[in-house]
């Protein structure tokens, strides 16, 4: 059994402490680490939050650092702390991903990239990890020249805010007969509305016009998957979703390969 | 000044009234036709729909058909008697569009193939026409490859039944914290969920696993375009937005072009 810390109490370590528990992993000592100590409810049982600081990741076995896909994550100044102290960390955020000393891992996909790590280990941005499980099979099988894809992302990529922000002006502007002048009353999370709308706009805007979070899913993906040469091109859209991203994905194989051969691999 | 029958009382009936009213079209007498005779509110203005009929179209000049991209529409019984009595139809339904002798007309694309009509003129799926309309300047100077397109489509695209289920469902799945146990109280004019969701399933599966809809986008772009070889991918998907539809387009053209020039092609 392994003494646990998860790092971060939001969105994502919520979701954290919620899967440990639906899959029984073996904890022995469970703490939650954020900026500031609080308890907090999830699905009705309290975890205390402990205020993080290096020496709070003595005796941690396995540190999850919930993350973050925009703003540096707290794993920058803790990670290599909790290293130091014996823990093996796990980041979640998007700070360790690219670094050629640490594994960016989806265990469909490359699991056996773990052994290679020095301490830490990545967890990729939520839609290349969608993506990655679909594609290897078929690039295993029969090779890809090319990879075109629009993402439809949901609000709960956007943290908290988003989906309150979400949920707020779907009911205003539904009440309201799609009649969006009231919205200004809701408490913006983002600047744009994000109910009835989609935007392609996820991150910000850098090279090629492409967004940061477009480039994650052409970077990421020659890690993940070894193939530094594949193209991608990357289209990334917010949708009003509330949880769970869809992407469309075209793709040209190398090899010929039938619809009902990939259609097979997939269903598995 | 014409005789204008606007055919059809639903959504795309009465956005035709508002358009007459709006351009301030040369109207001398406006009549709507429809199933079944009633008064309409049109901003406030009433109309009164009469009774269609064959004779109905006697001294009508432009008969402008609502139609509907699913079943049969209205034109298919009445479009060949408008136009024995003198009316020049203008359908906005799928029934004619891929007929020889219609001619498929986006007014900023192919306005000339209007001279070719003898007495039908078809208007092409809303999804194509705004994809055309972008293509089309960066064909001309660049040729075109290929075009990947996927389609985010408001649920106005499936009438007004569809945009009365995404209202009523926003609102009761957001006010239930986004558990959605209580949607089954919504009255469902489609099968799936519409708020908060997704779906890659627009009209019904046909050949190669496309979707009609999808199949429009290729068929009636290499008609407009007069471009019938051109290779293009398409995969529509139903957003939880009300009105509006948009598309992430991938294209390949045949000669250089630069994105700054296609940025100037289109913001002309």
């Amino acid at each position: 059994k392994y003494n646990v810390a998860v790092i971060g109490a939001g969105v994502v370590g919520v979701e954290m402490l919620r899967v440990l528990k639906q899959r029984n992993f073996p904890v022995n000592e469970l703490v939650v680490f954020a900026r500031s100590a609080r308890d907090i409810d999830v699905d009705g049982e309290i975890y205390p939050v402990k205020s993080i600081s290096p020496d709070a990741f003595k005796g941690i076995d396995i540190a999850l650092f919930a993350g973050t896909e925009g703003e540096k994550g707290a794993a920058v100044t803790y990670a290599q702390e909790a290293v130091k102290r014996g823990a093996i960390v796990i980041d979640n955020g998007a700070d360790f991903r690219m670094d050629p000393k640490v594994p960016l891992v989806v265990p469909e996909v490359n699991a056996l990239d773990v052994k290679k790590h020095k301490g830490i280990i990545a967890n990729p941005n939520c839609s290349t990890i969608q993506m990655v499980v679909a594609l290897n099979p078929i690039y295993k099988k029969a090779g890809l020249k090319r990879v075109i894809v629009t993402t439809l992302q949901a609000s709960s990529g956007a943290g908290k805010g988003a989906v309150e922000q979400l949920k707020e002006e779907s009911i205003l502007i539904a009440e309201g007969g799609f009649n969006n002048v009231r919205v200004s009353a809701v408490n913006k999370s983002m600047p744009q509305q994000l109910a009835y709308n989609v935007f392609p706009h996820i991150g910000s805007f850098v090279e090629g016009d492409y967004t940061n979070e477009e480039w994650k899913l052409v970077k990421e993906t020659h890690k993940i998957m070894h193939a530094p040469k594949l193209k991608i091109s990357a289209t990334t859209v917010r949708v009003p979703v509330r949880t769970g991203h869809s992407e469309s994905i075209y793709i040209e194989t190398d090899k010929y390969i039938s619809v009902d051969n990939v259609r097979n691999m997939l269903s598995k």
